[in-house]
């Protein structure tokens, strides 16, 4: 749905997400961050554009970033910045900038300050404040060790609490546009049935995207959400209004989220 | 992890999941096909190397497409095609692979059967049967309406049960590898604390791929899983054993999944 326009004059920022790591890739983690981090973009206006999942693997994601930190105005990463020998992402966000780690003085003074015992400190915690030349940190409130920032690039944990929780430091310094607002319509119509007159509502709606979404379920009816989406509230009101007389149409009493 | 080197001589397959669709990328729906997909094409030995999220963006689609198919022995996409406007997946296909979309005979005859009535069969419906010329139908035993193949691009529905349905008689044409064996040990360790040890023994198991897998829920006592995967299962075991011995070295009782 990417013919919508929208009613700013200016184009309006976009965003993608990288996820790393071969715990999602395996199949044996499922990725929660993506639809938590479009929730909230949306909230600010931000839509996000596209989404990718790379392994552990420092050229992969080197050149990933690179490819989508040109495209898009904000990158979101998630994962890889731990302590362990399979977290890559600090060396390979410093490759993709051209630029090296070091050891960052802030980095290490939050950890000396949370763990003040020296032992704690070993090798593996310190390469946790290893951090690309020219990056500013963002604030880890959970387990302390930062997450970082590089031009458009910002680079947060994979475990969800933490990555949540260093999201909600970055939203304020981001610029958005006006809130995405999403609404719709449950209903039990066959998509197939409908799909003429969803496509007179989208033209009818350019500035709000109309999607269509089946639910067909082991032992339940199958059912049909219609959504109407985009940054304009009272375009997606009126959007909204036309799918609910849709289906009232053939004879259904929708149910409107 | 794909510093990880393969018993066998030849090369693995590989494998890119493209995840088409706006409800996604906007946080509505949370996606079950990549976790699924993963496990089963582990199961044959086909590790999934990458994958991406785009909207229903004929270019954007047609770009991605060419990308993956360029790169990897095989790709699956999930979404966008049905019946409705914000479908895009087939025509985006075609448009990637330089053919056109025709209506297919044996796509029309599978809906015909199981759809007799002829005024169900409308536009909007028959507008599925129209498949890239070249393409082979990829079965639905689920809601009739097919998948295809063209040269190594999967094309498959969005809706998890029908993608999964249409998986099972996808996965016994592909060629695959030894599985890729998977098995973990839950611990209470933390990750700073034994990160040295865990690159000694991913230095020592080169066939195996180790991971470290950190989990933090509020309220909940934070848990480590160590994960030993390679399509080689004694050599899993053996790394899985250090992985066991390192835990029980640090005092804990390890749990082996």
């Amino acid at each position: 749905m990417a013919n919508v326009s929208t009613p700013s004059a200016e184009a309006p920022p976009t965003a993608a997400c990288l996820i790393i790591g071969e715990e999602i890739l395996s199949g044996r983690t499922k990725d929660a961050n993506l639809p938590h981090l479009a929730a909230k973009l949306g909230e600010i206006g931000i839509p996000l554009s596209e989404a990718r999942v790379v392994p552990d693997d420092v050229a992969m994601i080197g050149e990933t970033l690179r490819a989508l930190a040109g495209r898009y105005t904000y990158v979101f990463t998630t994962g890889g910045i731990g302590p362990t020998h399979d977290d890559r992402t600090a060396e390979a966000v410093a490759l993709a900038f051209g630029t090296v780690l070091e050891r960052n003085a802030d980095a290490l003074a939050v950890l000396k300050t949370h763990y003040p015992d020296e032992s704690w400190l070993n090798e593996a915690r310190l390469k946790m404040t290893e951090i690309p030349v020219g990056a500013s940190l963002i604030d880890n409130p959970v387990s302390k060790a930062p997450g970082f920032r590089i031009e458009n690039v910002f680079v947060m944990a994979g475990v969800p609490t933490i990555f949540q929780a260093m999201l909600e430091g970055v939203l304020p310094t981001l610029a958005g546009g006006p809130p995405i607002v999403q609404r719709s319509v449950v209903t039990t119509l066959h998509e197939g049935d409908v799909s003429a007159d969803l496509a007179t509502i989208q033209a009818t709606h350019p500035t709000v995207a109309i999607g269509s979404y089946p639910r067909w379920r082991p032992g339940a009816d199958p059912a049909l959400a219609l959504v109407a989406r985009g940054p304009d509230a009272a375009a997606v009101d009126a959007a909204l209004e036309a799918l609910v007389a849709l289906a009232k149409a053939h004879g259904q009493a929708p149910k409107v989220e």
